[in-house]
């Protein structure tokens, strides 16, 4: 079965995301979002909020389903049992870092390979860190992540500092 | 009338921000300089401190202004019905963020302009943080910030950690 | 009187190009557009056509006229009496043509400056010779080219190679 | 089934684009390596050399063909029902057009995807033209393009101007 | 004498620095390794252990000398009687950082000349950073960084977070 | 004895390169500037008028000399028994083309190595065809090319189509 990995942090999930895991699924038999549990980073949503509120974006996608991950994310894939990560990349900025990234994943395991898949471009603007950022100081959200967890996403971060 | 809005944290202000206020002071007929005061951010110059060197600096512009702001920018620009955002490119580093950043400006504010005005190349390796680094360090900062502000940026720099 | 020149080949104009043209009209009290005119490269359009193209585009714009230069854009502004360039900016490899040249045109002349604005992401992709290429080979160029000039560039394309 | 073009001029094909080929091999159902034909540009290998080149490169890989196409390679896809593109990136550089040119197939035709991967870093230096180039000067293109071909590449190099 | 400073917090020293130390090492004279203390950052291997890893590596090499230093590097090495400094280039993203304090230190002293060399591409990938991460969560670091300071490398990253 | 290669076009030798050849006499016992002829290209300046302005620039410079070489550059540095090349970097455009060069010239022949200088910020936006453009069309070169070959310089260009 022809299946892959698109980790990340997702703190949280913006409508970039979700362009790429909707990319992603059409082409892929099999979609696992793999959300990464760093015990030593502080995310704003906890690692439980980021799994629900993943889990409520993708619930009418057949073939994709959310787990968490410690530790190295190759050993994660193994026992996955899968050989291909994909990576969305919405700018030139994204591709330094991804790229290096890349190497290093496939240094430490030569089968595993990495895709990269253009988000669209009128997502370029966006990441995680600008919806806090633009949803804290009161701005408007909407259209930066799904409808359908807009509300959430928004009481959280005008409760809570990072 | 044809104003602009020249938006950063100026910590402290060095002669590469000099040099594009005096460009966009010819180019338009109000420039106000904003300096963002972030609660959660810890400046090495205090909100009144980056002020006072700010106004020291641009006393003899006529039509220059300072002025703080907290929270988005677009909220400050629609408060005094500015449209036209002014930014310094230095290198091909700065565009990057930079861009993200007007285009999020104009996702939340379809009204609000950003245009980018090129630093003089004179001034190609200079920064704010540059500025505290080789300040601390005991090294010579003439040329980096106007000679108005030269002692009082020494001295801040010589008394005080990040 | 603030104006400004936004030179180019505009072979043929792009609906990105038009974007700009709208978004600097917005800003400065007039806007030319500079057609150059190189006896040297051949052009697909000729002077003429992109000429006459650009004028059906800009026809309901009132502070936009057209004309074409030779020779130095610099001695061209002069003659203008107008010091600002507007040069649209769609992704980062604009980026660094556009800076170098706008750093020489800085050094030929101290007075002239170069202010990017930033092509909406929808057309980030788009250029003049994309929509050459594209049209050539019989593809769509809907949405690349303004609609009122659509049958003309798509004849055009169709009748000649480059 | 899972198939996918990896299209190119491939003139000739390298070591580099070999790495992509057999990467996209172990990925997809189907690899179709399409050979552009594009009858303005002057190739150095004519459009059979290159086929005869690629298929002798390919011959083991029995889940990888080759082909030709002209025109549109969104045209080609269609009419060979395939929705997704393989591009190989070695460096930055080749992000950028990569970059815009999957844009616009994409805004061509919204079904079709483009993925990227990885050169290995080994191949970051090799491209076609510099194959040519080292070739003609008599340096050793050994390592630059596959062993079963070399010595046809290069009396065809020695033989031949731009 | 033609002798060079190579600069840098080696936290800890990888392959990719002890390839451009035995470049720098067969193209200068004498080779300083400067290996900074910043007391304000906090390093993981302290200052001891990052000169003593480095000592170990060099141990062959005749013409390479291991020194620490405090504060500007321009200080250090005119106190060393020194005008070369040499950095390493793995890839674009280090460019710009490199660039920026290259430009800054021939400011604050004229004489001072950077020059950049080139990592091999087999350690594109590699940094200090990503060895403490891999290392960390328990990936294999072998290749990464010398085999004559694996096991100390490896025994410190499972003893002690950031 | 320590010795290094400047190789380039040099059609015709500019600001910017003076400077590197400055830097680069002050680092090496000897710089060998290599004009390259290329049998292939039309370049504006005969070989011969290229060597004869190089030669005119570098007169009062001891340790500098120039020779011209045709085919690989590799060859010509085994026949003259240097390891070294020496580039110059003006900005990150020229780095990525620099880049993959250097690393196939090292591939051709691992005992070369390249190492880079920057250019004066001064002169970052200076490159030889700037120079042909704007002294064709009647603008002042003068600070582009050294003041002992303007004449020469603008006479050629002025008579000359490229």
């Amino acid at each position: 079965m022809n299946a892959c990995v698109y980790p990340g942090s997702f703190d949280p999930v913006t409508n970039g995301h979700l362009d790429i895991i909707k990319r992603a699924s059409r082409m892929f038999d099999k979609v696992i979002v793999a959300i990464v549990h760093n015990p030593n980073k502080c995310a704003t949503f906890s690692l439980e909020e980021r799994v629900e509120l993943m889990e409520t974006v993708i619930q009418d996608m057949e073939n994709v389903e959310v787990e968490c991950f410690q530790g190295l994310l190759i050993d994660f894939m193994r026992a996955k049992k899968i050989r291909v990560i994909v990576k969305g990349l919405r700018a030139i900025s994204d591709f330094e870092n991804e790229f290096q990234m890349a190497l290093m994943n496939r240094k430490l395991d030569n089968n595993i390979e990495t895709v990269f898949m253009m988000t669209s471009e009128r997502y370029s603007y966006l990441s995680s860190s600008a919806v806090r950022e633009v949803g804290r100081l009161g701005g408007n959200i909407r259209d930066l992540v799904p409808d359908a967890i807009l509300d959430r996403v928004l009481k959280r971060l005008l409760n809570k500092g990072d």
